[in-house]
């Protein structure tokens, strides 16, 4: 099978330089042209990440000597590109309209900007969770005017620590009622340089600023359902989040409390409804899929973001001290990679999941 | 005024390390004695903690050249001390009884340890909340048979972030019904060498031992009434508390979400009875009463452990981030310094309110 | 006595806060005037600093309603100010002629700056080491054609952990011939934000731009004697230092190999030099001026910075581990406080000489 | 090709974990043994580390249902393994004693411990330094009066930073005369819980026991040379080592000054003669040997632990910062990974060598 020829618009950044670092030889995709600001362009990739590569391994071979073009460039990606990762690090609007101009120009756009996520058609995507809402990309093309370009998003990398694991409960049917949660979240989360170390020394800081909005509005589409070419929330559930930031690198943690709407499952049931999910990504084995999504963790104390954020390649959701609730009904720990389940990683699984259906011509 | 001659027992611990730095120069106590295993005793003080002294100021001159006794000798202490402070390490039986022995050979014991918690008659003090639980010492006396004796306990010390701004709600008539807590606590709390650094650099452990029913269960204890010679627990509320460990030294912080059993207050009242809550303590002008039991903080992102621990001598609580939640009614952040007002600090306030009130003799 | 008006020009950077904090009630200044950048301009000093206020203690009463001023108006900085404490935080040229300027207009000038720490007649001071090179303002002023302004700098933070126990020695009669130093130093070193936390948590940083150089490069002029109105830098040493960041808040740690130019002084020599060793500003009793400007900690794992950074005020410079040398003569650890007596703390000090020999006229 | 059959002796520790994760797939050992203290015998491997499991990834699938074994069993391990690994963590006679106990039972010890490290006919190997050295191994069989048992081991992690550089300029032609050596060394070089979080919170400890004396004659018998059967000590070098602690997991960082004994290679040969440096270990391709024994990093601020130590199978120094010295030659920053290339991954490397030539019988 030959690759499919990707962009990544955005590459010098921290999300950027992740999905470079994942896409180092992927079975399916090859990246062939990187793009960045004005200030970049013109550089061979290397060059321009001179003093900021943050990646643990090198530069992969193949991206090396990529020579960086500017962002705006619609028209040489629409030559070179099956479809992009967008991981530009701009204001919001002008992601929009850039994300726009491409899906216009017909090139598939997989996003990790949170500009389209509440776009009524663009679907909001956790592959375990809502695959089929990629259904909708159909009404997209026809507003974009295209047969070929569309967008797709990811939520916020904090969701992804607790929503797989509550999905799996509402798939097995409990649904819920309540939920509150607090976060514990690393500092690549902020980005590069992000968080001083003047704030993380010795000390946790209670806000991310509009983190919580984020954790509480995205689940409702998420969970959501196509009407009418257009996404309804899910409004049986209400969420409250307390986000905090706290001195550790990769890995957002999750204290959650639940309550049910109806019945609730026993503390076994629960543990055996997360151990035995699964979803279209592992049954379709798409690369970037974790065997299990979800894994639990009979140990007093896990998880715990520095020893189990790999799981699974990073992509699998960790949850242990499932208990009940004295308010609630139950409570538990959830824990994700939030550089790569919770971004690029999270894109590339959504990128498969495209391939996989069809979606990339 | 002479000083009231006091005896630490377990001086040599870190909580008992806090009570030496803290009563350095305190206008009514001055420590005269000091306890510890037998593995200390014989020493003087500051050979017992060569080699782990881990306050950040020195040893106090005037107990640098105190010989260490052994904790268990009763009658040394009922002839030197007018009181003690427990802070002895040891396992909670032990505790109990050594404690037992103090009251019943006449001495008065302000312990920090957790034995006598939930002893029927022993008071769970945090003055700004309960100074009126004193009185159920009467009943104690009796028990122990002895009219100078009794034990007087403090709670956890993750209680202290958010038990006062919560019993300041319900003391200006807004009974609470269901509290969601997660806490971000600090190391010092688990004591020395407590906390593995292998634990601690790039992690956080979403567990503490025995933690969780603590907070859940000792509020009860704190905001309930006296009925023939022993406390009744308070009943209209519903706690649940998620504990983890984060790599801070000093200063426990709590994520709080409430619920109101009744009408509930706006965000603006809230501030203003937090703001204007004041108690016995502050009344009484106690020596380690902070100005303002509760301090507000309108910035975005704060209470801080590292900023703001040590508001008003590291005894005050500062809560920030008040919000209507999507849940409950309200949220917000508390903090406070869990080795002072948590621990040591707390202690001696307690022995102050003792002594204002007359029951040191 | 009256108290000196002082201006802190650069007042809401992180130097400058510290000098707001630590100059609040001092005995001999009064902070009458801050200035800062054209942002900050025309709001009182609380507003300026609203979400970057970064010390552990709140605004000082007497400046949080201070108007800021633009830093370049000299005219007023004339007549409000005896003296001022510059602080900015700009590029190095625009610093020198800012201060020449303050000098120029008969504003005496001490300066946390490394700009004029080379000019020829501009003393930098460690006041236990050089205080006499004041001499050498007189020479200044003939420069400036003034009779009241001038400059004085203080030298670079990671010095301060070292100089002065090294000066002892060489004081005692035991020069100084060849110096190797590695350095542990605090992130505060680098302003705020300064140092990314994606760079310090689980990691070191074995570089810090320009610190090298400076480390040694100011000791030559610091050892260095007044000729023909120039200083000319101390001959007889050589000095390689490894600069490094570590993961601290505050506090420069040093490692130090020393080898003598002639005899060396046996370890019990060594530590009695140091223990005695005291200096004018002691003599003087200068408020800032620690008691005993060297504490020698004989515990095997002293100094520390968490631990012993606050010693006497801050001020004070731990030195421990002193032992042989198996290439050189021998070595020790020293450690000083880099945002007090390396910064503002030490600006303070020599503010203080120069007010106590009659420089602020 | 069999695998030999290994034991590894002290499994539960955190260099027994390393050995058993870093052996999972070995392409020519098989772990089939694992011995640990009394208290885990009788227990499978995974239940005897049940909540103290250090490793990021999971316990391997052949190792987790071993029953584990007393230490002590001798006669056992005779018969089940051609080697073992030691890495018991128990006092130091008590090792030596164990270790001769295997050795004279004709089992060949390859040793992580400092018992035997200076015993005169037992080779303390860094396999690219000093692979000649295991010709002493014939001696010390004589000793042992076995044809198949002896000992080998390997130094302390402190020096890997640095040793393979310097020698690498020796093996060039370029002896060294003097050497002084700070290390920033990572936490997990004490084991677990080895260091208390309340020491690496805001804090280094510039002090590590028995650390500096390793660092400092361990060199010399592994630069040494064998003469009658027994080591001579290599003398023309003077080498002078601080130890310091940091809060970092893993990495021991080196800053090294040294001074040639006679001419000096210029910055760039040396760059030219770490890159091209290469030996027996990567001739014969062991498994476990770095492509690149020595990298070298033109980046101003690396290597950096958190980000380098991986690295080449976490086998390979890197090494930076390569400059003149003031006061001696030249000086660099070395990293390596100390729990692999320092510890586990170092003793296999140990055993690779041994197996290719020959001494496994």
């Amino acid at each position: 099978m030959e690759k499919l020829k990707v962009g990544v618009i955005g590459a010098t950044g921290m999300v950027g330089q992740n999905y470079i670092r994942l896409l180092d030889n992927h079975p399916w995709f090859e990246v062939v042209y990187v793009a960045a600001s004005s200030r970049s362009a013109g550089k061979t990739y290397t060059e321009s990440v001179e003093g900021r590569w943050l990646m643990e391994s090198g530069i992969p071979v193949g991206v090396r000597d990529l020579m960086v073009e500017e962002a705006g460039n619609i028209k040489a990606v629409a030559e070179k590109c099956d479809f992009i990762f967008s991981a530009v690090e701009i204001d919001k609007q002008s992601v929009k309209n850039l994300e726009d101009q491409y899906a216009i120009a017909g090139i598939p756009v997989v996003s990790n900007n949170s500009a389209h996520r509440h776009t009524k058609d663009v679907p909001m995507l956790i592959p375990e969770i809502n695959h089929q809402h990629i259904e909708i990309i159909q009404a997209q093309k026809r507003r974009y005017k295209t047969d070929k370009g569309f967008i797709v998003v990811k939520p916020n990398c904090s969701l992804q620590s607790y929503m797989t694991p509550v999905y799996a409960l509402i798939a097995a049917g409990y649904p819920i009622k309540e939920m509150i949660i607090s976060t514990l979240q690393a500092v690549s989360g902020a980005g590069y340089p992000g968080v001083s170390s003047m704030n993380m020394i010795d000390n946790v800081v209670p806000y991310i600023g509009g983190e919580e909005e984020k954790s509480e509005i995205e689940p409702l589409k998420i969970l959501g359902r196509i009407k009418n070419g257009e996404f309804k929330n899910y409004e049986g559930i209400a969420i409250s989040a307390n986000c905090n930031r706290v001195p550790v690198i990769d890995g957002h943690v999750a204290c959650v409390n639940l309550r049910f709407a109806e019945s609730r499952p026993g503390i076994d049931e629960i543990k055996e409804i997360w151990s035995s999910f699964s979803s279209l990504p592992q049954e379709l084995k798409l690369p970037f899929a974790p065997n299990k999504p979800i894994i639990y963790m009979e140990e007093a104390d896990r998880p715990q973001p520095r020893k189990d954020r790999n799981l699974d390649k990073a992509m699998a959701v960790s949850v242990g001290r499932l208990r009940d609730c004295n308010v609630f009904d139950c409570r538990f720990v959830g824990l994700s990679h939030n550089t790569v389940r919770g971004a690029a990683g999270g894109g590339i699984l959504n990128a498969e999941l495209l391939k996989a259906k069809g979606y990339f011509g």
